[in-house]
């Protein structure tokens, strides 16, 4: 049994809900580690006790812990820290080309960055018609075709994502794409050597309940939506390159962006 | 009783799961208008009938048009197309200058052109501490106070989204900013007229289930999580002067980014 962790009292004068309050002190103790993994949270009685407050604001507090996947509750037991991937912040800048010449894919150097073992499983490579959406999206006449790139990716053993790259045929063939090791700076480094100097790319967020397959493949808790997020990669002349269709179990990240104000 | 969709065959050499093919199908008769909102799907046993697959089939099918909020099981009724907001697109450019300079703010301009009917409401304008959050991101010091405008925007009467903008009072005070109508071009305008120079934001993006108050603020179906999206709106000179907390309805939007590869 752990110990208790320390709980501060509540701010009187906060414009914050008196049970948002509550969630961050626990919300802090879990990142604290004072409530490690798999440790058993205080009882509604003992908070109740604690910040002299009725039972319904207790529980709206320990929803809200809930809701982030932070913890679990067991019926009849009580509620639990969940063990969870540490929350990867994905940043803007996260395929910049500097990132792509140190030789490791994105995924691979911000886990490693971030303190995480990264891995990639389940990688497949075929060659097939794209659907009608994917077509689209790389301004594909009917008969072409595309290489398709599955894979799942993982920190510290547990799935985290799980992506499927489509790159125009005529692009992918002959190159690393074609192996389940894409080669340093991964599949963006390989298109740019074959003379395609990468601008931009455009991503397109969802979010969404995971489906049946996702929740086997993501190894999702109850009630943890996902990020269905689809990027496409642009030329500096407009055209575009590949497209990935990715879902990413929403507890395990933060997506962050930049705007222009200009 | 409405005439029933036409679906069309399956595409024995598509790549797409044969599930994920009938539920293109479903989405397009419901995107086209030919399922409209309240009207039933056709049932498993139609389904089976017509696409000549196993029944789990078909409910992995109609669970795909579930968790992306598109339908409603009705316990022994049947699936029933939901009504929805029209689903808006946020573009990366959504708070460039040259928007703000027609004199409407970002959501009235966008829902406008997407033809929709935008309303807002539940404007609350009060002078408060900061949480630390907030006032971490404003680098503010302890003793300094924000103005927070909380309001809900509406697209066609149905609530879409939250937002609780934190302004620093010395910034706000004594603008429009402190009145339920901000003014042309809405607060980032009244800002700037301040001599603050807008020049990007950073928007920081959660998923998760929502909370009580948010499932009621949003009149969310079951099963619909909520995008939390955090922006801090940043001067020239790197100064924050704006954080804007927003919880969106993740059925009524998809946002996109536009990220560099340089």
């Amino acid at each position: 049994m752990p110990e208790s962790p320390t709980l501060p009292d509540l701010d009187p004068i906060s414009d914050r809900a008196v049970f948002r309050q509550i969630a961050d002190h626990l919300r802090e103790a879990i990142e604290r580690g004072q409530l490690a993994e798999g440790d058993k949270v205080p009882s509604e009685a003992r908070l109740m006790q604690h910040y002299g407050v009725a039972r319904m604001t207790i529980r709206n507090a320990l929803q809200v812990l809930q809701s982030e996947g932070l913890t679990v509750a067991e019926h009849g037991r009580g509620v639990f820290v969940r063990s969870h991937p540490p929350v990867r912040r994905l940043a803007s800048d996260r395929f910049a080309r500097r990132h792509r010449e140190q030789g490791k894919a994105a995924f691979i150097a911000e886990t490693e960055g971030a303190g995480g073992k990264p891995s990639v499983d389940s990688i497949e490579i075929t060659e097939v018609k794209p659907s009608p959406d994917v077509a689209e999206r790389l301004r594909l006449s009917p008969k072409d075709r595309v290489v398709r790139r599955s894979r799942r990716y993982l920190i510290n053993g547990q799935p985290v994502e799980t992506a499927i790259s489509y790159i125009p045929a005529e692009i992918a063939k002959g190159t690393q794409i074609m192996q389940p090791d894409s080669g340093p700076g991964g599949i963006y480094a390989r298109i740019e050597e074959k003379g395609y100097r990468l601008d931009r790319f455009v991503e397109d967020i969802k979010s969404r309940m995971p489906l049946r397959d996702e929740l086997r493949a993501l190894k999702l808790a109850p009630g943890v939506p996902v990020f269905h997020l689809v990027r496409t990669a642009y030329t500096t002349d407009g055209t575009p390159v590949e497209v990935c269709d990715t879902v990413m179990s929403s507890d395990a990240y933060v997506l962050s962006y930049e705007l222009p104000a200009r």
